[in-house]
């Protein structure tokens, strides 16, 4: 090794030591429906293969990279963990805490919504050995702040849900109003009356009914599907532009 | 210079132009009345003093101190430029458009509310040579993507006013209800009718009365406050955390 090889060394550790890194982190909601047929709110971790917290569970991430978009970076390291694109993908917060990593690293944070029958097909060049789902509502102990950041996304999901279509992003495109209303029961935690909950929503006029039904073991339930334009103007003027 | 002092300088001058950067920026909006007596939303801006963009309006802001939180930073910049505390801070946004300077920057972005009282006095200690104050709907054409920054900024603040107690932030502590549909009607842009908004705000239950009366000209209006309690719920998880 030459002397300026190993001045670039020298250097380059002490650049990354004091330079401050950006990581950017995604939290990755879906549907999972017990035995009980009850739904529930899962997401999915992957096992640190480094230092630090080597071994534990973490969210899905990386460092960005300087020729990426910070939607690009959040949308590829998605696909990396789930091989899927989401139905739903939007900057969550910028975590910046001093201490929250040895080095000093601020995460850019996004959360995504993806359908249960998405979710659950395995796509076939895509190495899922150290990914698995867990149940939002009994995490392990994670990496870092990942705790902190899971219970933030929870909190903007529930909120969420309450003025936006943000639902939509865990159904079908046609849905029947008992399987919309299953999603706000595993989000909000809690079981909904039936007949308040289609008063709600019918009230809301954010629904279009189509002319189909879901027939089977139960009596034929109309099908609805989401008004699209309202659903554009939701998310502001960032939709488009970055 | 020695050898390898030449070699330290080249070295910095390869790590500045191929690492990402962070800097804090704030849209920081207050009120002012004009000589009609109708309220517009303004907020501060600064020239820059050096390239890019030199002489330009920008936002105030700076490059993130390695030894200081998000929030710090975003305080500590407002503090800089108006030499005030703000009513409400909050991160807005992180920007980072990979051609959004010459080099690569990535801004997280905090918005904030001061009361017009506040924002009219100045500060002893403070420097405002290069601060001025701007009808945020008549901005100059800003530097880097800072006008797509401040249009985001409103629409969240529109948003916002909707669904939350954040006008609080641009009144005194006690306000008519007049007050608060002035500040409604400047944030909106469009005249309420003074009835209706009454019976709304009556109706929403976030406004507790008080026993005082604004005097003056006109005949005594009743004094209002916001119930605090429901305010500090309303931030969620991080408003104490970070």
């Amino acid at each position: 090794m030459t002397r300026t090889t190993l001045l670039d060394a020298a250097h380059e550790a002490a650049a990354a030591s004091t330079a401050t890194r950006v990581a950017v982190s995604t939290v990755i909601f879906s549907l999972r429906r017990s035995p009980d047929g009850r739904a529930s709110v899962v997401l999915p971790l992957v096992t640190r293969t480094r230092d630090p917290h080597q071994g534990q569970w973490a969210l899905p991430g990386g460092w960005l990279d300087i020729t990426e978009s910070l939607d690009a970076a959040a949308a590829r390291t998605l696909a990396e963990t789930t091989g899927l694109a989401p139905s739903y993908l939007e900057q969550l917060y910028a975590f910046g805490a001093v201490d929250r990593s040895p080095t000093r690293v601020i995460s850019i944070v996004y959360w995504a919504l993806v359908r249960e029958d998405e979710s659950r097909s395995a796509s076939p060049d895509h190495d899922q050995e150290n990914v698995a789902w867990f149940d939002a509502s009994a995490l392990p102990a994670l990496a870092f702040d990942h705790n902190e950041i899971v219970e933030y996304a929870l909190w903007r999901l529930r909120n969420k849900v309450g003025y936006s279509r943000v639902a939509h992003g865990l159904l079908a495109d046609e849905f029947t109003l008992a399987e919309l209303r299953e999603v706000y029961e595993a989000i909000l935690g809690r079981r909904l009356d039936p007949a308040n909950f289609r008063r709600q929503v019918e009230n809301a006029g954010n629904l279009v009914p189509t002319d189909s039904f879901r027939t089977g073991s139960h009596r034929p339930a109309r099908l609805y599907r989401y008004n699209q334009d309202a659903e554009l103007a939701e998310r502001g003027p960032l939709t488009v532009r970055q």
